[in-house]
């Protein structure tokens, strides 16, 4: 047979085609992103100059993020069409799999119909690429060649650096110190990506260095890594910045989860869930989860309880204030209306790292505030505990993350003296995590 | 909310019921295993009695395998019915996807249509659980309560642990001491599933002894692990023995690969590819994969090729010599008709541990032997490359296995000509092997 050697691939983005390739999707992969804007009682409290403390305008955001995005974080009508080019790459794993959870029921002796989404057959195993693919897609589309951003565990990292090798962008990611030495897979698969990734805080920005200064031997933080990544984007006129939580527009990609579900339940006969649980750090898993439940919920009137699970070692929604602060520690963001725990809080280094956010995403701080969402804080060794528990019965090992929502619901499942129906968002797998169940075991 | 903490998860397997729970199966889910015997112009030649050199009979494998396993391993009927159960479990994670690589094909600007069959989304991330459910299926039904094996990189010892979690059953496992070392993720993994591991050769066995009191610096072998786990289960009258690979009634359990790949294959347009490549270790992934294809080819004519794409450090195929031999390096096992390098040969260590067998499976070894398929040998380096191009077109890092296909696939679409259709066995994901990526990279 034929042996002709393959050329050397190149390290760092190759240029891709933005156009869609025409195959046919799945009428099961979403056509549209659904915005809870559309349907709340009062609107998301904008966001604020970090200067003049006025409302945003489009221009403020310029700097960091394409037109299409400034454009989704305002957006009020209630569906966005998904570019064909972004359905085409959901389309290599989405529709995600509901799936019946037979043997954990049998496991828990529940009366309760327990079903899980689960985002961790993604290429980067977790619901993080839903809104990496779209934003690296609008800013390909308006001719940025790089994006940067920061990381905790590395979950968006990889994420973001999949997205840049699918659509030809040079991505540059700073990472969490602690998670930087302590676990290194998730660099080494940003790098099979052809990204770049740095140890923060870095001597590459100047914030950086004003905090390597200050406190040399730090573990470094999410806030923390957001202001060097903002920094270098907003020196260098050819990138932009990329978030994977937190901001409105990334609730809005993250939809196409909960989308999936309701159309998978009610095709399981399901069509209602009594209670939706789902793990929150930043918040856009749990949105994307809860949000087409809770706009059915204000428009239908269905009383689906939606939860969200956040670490009791970081509860920004139980123990953290409702008002304006920034994202990051620099204070270079904008200001965000949301629960915070304060913008130089360092939370301790529990496993689950993409749940060590200070703040909340706006939209959920808001949806929590209005009293259309519940939240609750879980230990972590009572959400290990439930991982493992779910891993022997179901096979798949969870996320740290998604330990949380798995935890609480299935106190709530054992609890349950009827056949009431539990959805659990199984945000990603624990597979690059398993040093952290080792150190459970 | 109700806040019941769950009681902690025992350490070690809690028991399973084996009965099906009853739930509605898609009918995308294979109902049979297909038997190759069944097609095959010559029959396999038998294994022998490594004392006597007889042909086995069932009361030799009576110590080491249930007789369900016992009668697979010589079966000759086509189809053989897959437990309820089984079906059960796999319809977990089955049918496994087959995706077009539309990606793949316009960065390598070829005129063929590709196809790619991904088992990396079982729990375990690889082929292997197809076997390990129904292996420990079978020997749960006939009253074992534990099961011994060998593992290399650690594939095959996190999906039989992941089978003990799953249908309650003690799982000991030999990993060879160089993988135990460097990738204690697969370790991790076994442990959270229950699972225990052992650096092998270990002090637990005669054999390991032996091998340590000769060789204390050995890296080990799969040759090595496999004289100690035999050792084991044929010393615990409770305990039985699993092998990942080679044998007869392994490749069977694996037909669900190809099977389900007939019939989407069909469904999207291409009934009959051209050509199959699929990687081979042992065998089992390859014979999943091409022996559906393979027995069509003999009851109906049609040449799709079938081609063994295996490492060039360790070329059972193409270099070794097709005679008896052992399986192991004691001489513990049965001695079976296959490609060989030698029992004792200790391969290089390369990062495709799945690949680091010194012989083939007897179907495998007999199929090529009759110029019913090809095999072809890849060097670490290219498979490598062609494991970086597809990441960065599909997104899924393939496992090391895995891109000994791709990387024969990669230059046969390259020199094709006209709009053949090629498909590609993806036997797993490489999260776990992120560190031979980065050694690449």
């Amino acid at each position: 047979m034929s042996d002709v050697p393959a050329p050397a691939a190149p390290l760092g983005a190759e240029r891709r085609s933005l156009e869609p390739l025409g195959f046919e999707i799945p009428s099961t992969v979403p056509t549209h992103w659904y915005n809870l804007n559309a349907d709340l009682p009062e609107p998301v409290p904008p966001h604020l100059h970090p200067g003049t403390r006025e409302p945003l305008g489009p221009e403020d955001l310029a700097p960091l993020f394409p037109m299409a995005l400034i454009a989704q974080e305002v957006a009020t009508e209630r569906y966005i069409e998904i570019p064909q080019t972004v359905r085409e790459i959901y389309s290599l794993w989405r529709p995600a799999p509901l799936i019946r959870a037979h043997r954990l029921e049998r496991v828990l002796g529940t009366p309760a119909r327990i079903y899980y989404k689960y985002e961790g057959q993604s290429p980067a195993g977790s619901h993080k690429p839903n809104t990496a693919i779209a934003q690296a897609y609008y800013n390909a589309l308006e001719g940025t060649t790089k994006l940067t951003t920061e990381t905790g565990a590395g979950q968006w990292g990889a994420s973001l650096s999949l997205a840049g090798a699918l659509l030809g962008l040079t991505v540059e990611v700073w990472q969490v110190r602690s998670s930087y030495d302590a676990k290194p897979y998730r660099r080494f698969q940003m790098e099979a990506y052809g990204g770049v990734c740095h140890s923060s805080p870095s001597d590459l920005t100047d914030s950086g260095r004003a905090i390597l200064a200050a406190t040399p031997d730090t573990t470094g933080s999410l806030g923390m890594a957001i202001s060097e990544a903002v920094e270098a984007a907003a020196k260098d006129p050819q990138a932009h910045y990329s978030l994977g939580s937190v901001l409105n527009h990334v609730m809005l990609h993250q939809t196409v989860i909960g989308q999936e579900a309701l159309v998978q339940l009610a095709e399981a006969g399901d069509p209602v869930p009594d209670i939706v649980f789902g793990c929150a750090g930043g918040g856009s898993n749990l949105a994307g989860l809860t949000f087409p439940f809770l706009g059915r919920n204000l428009r239908e009137g269905t009383t689906t309880g939606l939860v969200a699970c956040e670490p009791a070692a970081c509860p920004s929604l139980t123990q953290g204030t409702y008002r304006y602060d920034h994202g990051d520690v620099a204070g270079l963001t904008p200001l965000l209306k949301m629960h915070t725990l304060g913008a130089d809080f360092v939370p301790p280094a529990i496993h689950a790292g993409g749940l060590r956010y200070h703040g909340m995403s706006p939209m959920v701080s808001h949806a929590v505030n209005l009293g259309l969402m519940e939240a609750v804080a879980v230990e972590q060794d009572e959400a290990f505990r439930a991982g493992v528990t779910f891993a022997r019965a179901e096979g798949i090992i969870p996320a740290p993350e998604s330990t949380h929502a798995v935890s609480a619901a299935i106190a709530h499942a054992r609890a349950a003296t009827t056949d009431e129906v539990i959805l659990i968002g199984l945000s990603g797998n624990g597979v690059l995590d398993l040093p952290s169940y080792a150190d459970y075991v």
